[in-house]
């Protein structure tokens, strides 16, 4: 949750499949915790309930050399299936979720609900009060929303961390 | 990521405001594993860059007196800013997105197609050998979704865990 502007510093998106165990995210996690390595978003969920499989997709940052000790060190936790880098296998697809509730009841409703639809948001809540909006994008895109939100009546925001997949046909 | 079926066992959303300080996710997840308190999906990501806040999205499983226990210990961790049980707060919107990546290659293509098409899911990737959907909706229809691109040539899912916001203008 920190964000680097040091050129050495490469971005990568690991994705790791565990098995369902009782801590087996808090040993990902104080992987990173414990060697001080970065983590910029994480979003874990079960993705196959009868083989007890859950994915969990982390940012990093980091120097090269980090990134490869990051993806050695989890390959050696136990209920770790399968650790991919999925930026170091080549083109991939990063997508992200939020979202965005905004302000409904003032002067700047309409110029909101505009720019939202401009934007490709869909609206999953109106009251008199707000309006919640759901957008799916890439990472900067929906930095790009929120901020253009933030004027009009930004009241919070919620997001998904980057979901990541290599393109074609190979299994992260 | 864990699924109870004891009925005494109820899900809740947790929306936990932080400070981007390092080792705050490892301490927040530790609060859980370290009391056998369950996670079914957990998502993080910076949600004010200039603040320094990231927002933690969990869902849990527990009885009514572990959620309360929960709610009270993730107070108490002090880069905490502030903690909301969604789901005690009154309606709410879950939504969670996923990708889906489906062999493209076999006689089941058109059907693969023509089914996310029908059940509202984009495609981010198409090549001959496979295609990356993209779905947002309820956790419930995601599962839905992967079960019926299961039979025609699933190759890997992956998602971003529940995201939730109360209805209205109440900031979580």
């Amino acid at each position: 949750m920190t964000n680097f502007s040091d050129p050495t510093h490469q971005r990568h998106v690991f994705s790791v499949l565990v098995s369902d165990e009782p801590g087996v995210l808090a040993r990902v996690i104080g992987l990173f915790s414990g060697r001080g390595y970065n983590i910029e978003s994480l979003a874990v969920a079960n993705v196959d309930a009868e083989a007890g499989l859950s994915r969990i997709t982390i940012v990093s940052t980091g120097t090269p050399m980090i990134l490869e000790q990051i993806e050695a060190q989890l390959n050696r936790i136990v209920p770790v299936r399968k650790v991919v880098d999925i930026t170091r296998e080549g083109p991939t697809i990063e997508r992200e979720t939020a979202l965005v509730k905004v302000k409904g009841d003032g002067p700047q409703r309409m110029e909101a609900l505009k720019v939202a639809e401009a934007a490709g948001a869909v609206s999953r809540d109106a009251s008199p009060e707000a309006f919640v909006f759901e957008i799916t994008g890439t990472p900067g895109g929906i930095d790009g929303f929120v901020g253009l939100m933030r004027p009009l009546g930004l009241i919070e925001v919620v997001r998904s961390g980057v979901l990541g997949l290599s393109r074609g046909a190979k299994s992260a």
